[in-house]
């Protein structure tokens, strides 16, 4: 048992069997085994699964969202729920609360593995500044977790983007559809399909070098604008598209 | 009269009559002892009280409303409304705004200098890490603040649980009803009954004993898993479950 | 092209014909000359104006909306939507999301140059300490700005209020009615008109001495429970009313 009176006593090195990993973003990857019955009753899931696997970030939803489209691609698992809670630990966005499930524990988990490993890597095409931040996907062929977020049709190539304080993602946005010749699937806003979070957010589905060619004009425009508000930005990993 | 160009030159020792008190997690407690009556119309009180009693914190929202509780038990007033806002300063919780009612003054400030010495207590069941935070709070016999927040049966035991980033919630919860034959009263998210917050809450009624196992056994787990995000938690009281 | 392996290499002085300017609170000005058709349809407007400017904080709304407010008063501008999301920087209110539309895109940038100048201005009665914050404007002439965001008659003094932890705007708006004859036109709490922020926001109208009286009397006791709470407020600017 813990001592609550020795807080620093806890193992950081956390053994429950829950435990998957943890990546950057503030980022844990959990399963549950066999989710207790009760519970499962009031989740009211769409597909009660009993083996889960979560993953759930402070910050960062695009990306999270675009690693477990890829866990899914490659295991016997399925998307279950994605929520967007209002967070980014003190910044103008989401953080991600991600529910997969399948068959059996040893898939989930992969799963999440998985997931874990593409979030490190996807992490890289977020941007973060003292002023604001920009965040950015792109998937040659979305699969149902890009589906399920933002009705990228299922097969063909996916392209977010993200600006925060909000206009900076509607001038992103205007520049990278007139760049390149895309469809726009999803548009949002503080007042729209956000849990209030101070971002104009596009995603876009077209021919793979159209949509990639759109988000690397969406991301010169952002950085551009970002960076005249006075700070550089960082990012948690290392810029790959 | 403030000077407004030297702000440092404001008293801290308030001396309005409507100053109560303030406590921990930038909590201040207020009394009106008799409210305009415009401002009363607007705000469409269910019970029109002349006399309130005001609660307001930037974090945690369990505590002060398990605190409140505690007050209307020994106090000739009434819980008027209970609201969440999306805060925490930079955390991915909620902060609390509650308004007391009563026929006099005095009961309302008593009912209130109660729930600020309470929410002291509380307090230290509220844990709180660089990655995220948690919160647990339990009553042996719940009252109508507790049944307007989170519909506890009156008169019977009730326990809470909060973990943030949410999915460390979801795994407390399972733990914790597997653990002890509590029933589920409340499930939350991001998306369902909270302001878009970083978390998974569970409340549950039983017995009294099941009920507190259920909480300490959320309690472990969730300190346990917070502590593998990288940083250990501290609390603003001292953890007394 | 911007090199992303080295973001301290963006210039910081933006020459994309976008940029308006940026100024305190976060804010950045920006116009969009002839927006995307396939954008412009997905935006939903209700004037589908070509040529649009932007207003953009990651914190504050009422003295931005102020601002706008006296641009479009001078220049052959409307206001086209006003979004709150729920920001401040970690803090417990809103930042601002504005969009202005024209005929042409001299008259946008000209109404957001403006606004800009405003904001600067009128940011000066934001405080913020390390507790909460207060917000309070003024207009002795509101119009479609101040309108569309706060239901304030056109042509009439306009006062507006704001505090955060919530209980002390509600306290600050009942010393304030109860001290001038204004008109209660708008009450908004975490749960009734914010996006989830921790505040109470009261806006009036009536004669113009009256409704500056009552956001001097807010203001007073505003800064009075803001400070018991243990620390002074800042201003970004320097207050003017």
């Amino acid at each position: 048992m813990i001592d609550v009176n020795d807080l620093t006593k806890i193992p950081t090195d956390c053994s429950l069997t829950e435990f998957v990993g943890t990546t950057v973003l503030d980022t844990i990857g959990l399963v549950i085994p066999g989710i207790d019955s009760s519970l499962l009753e009031q989740m009211n899931l769409k597909k009660p699964y009993k083996s889960l696997g979560l993953i759930s970030s402070r910050t960062g939803a695009a990306g999270q969202i675009n690693a477990v489209d890829e866990a899914v691609k490659s295991t016997n698992t399925e998307v279950v729920s994605i929520e967007l809670p209002r967070d980014t630990k003190g910044w103008g966005g989401h953080g991600c609360f991600i529910i997969l499930g399948g068959e059996n524990v040893s898939d989930v988990r992969r799963a999440v593995e998985i997931s874990l490993e593409y979030i490190e890597k996807y992490a890289g095409e977020l941007y973060i500044s003292q002023a604001g931040h920009l965040e950015f996907t792109y998937s040659a062929c979305a699969d149902l977790a890009l589906n399920i977020a933002f009705d990228a049709p299922v097969g063909r190539p996916f392209g977010f983007f993200c600006g925060s304080p909000a206009a900076i993602g509607l001038v992103m946005a205007d520049l990278a559809v007139k760049a390149s010749p895309v469809e726009i699937i999803r548009y949002m806003t503080p007042d729209k399909g956000t849990s209030h979070s101070n971002e104009v957010i596009v995603a876009v589905t077209g021919d793979a070098s159209a949509v990639k060619d759109a988000v690397l004009t969406a991301r010169e425009t952002g950085l551009r604008l970002l960076v005249s508000m006075g700070s550089f930005p960082e990012t948690p990993s290392k810029p790959f598209l």
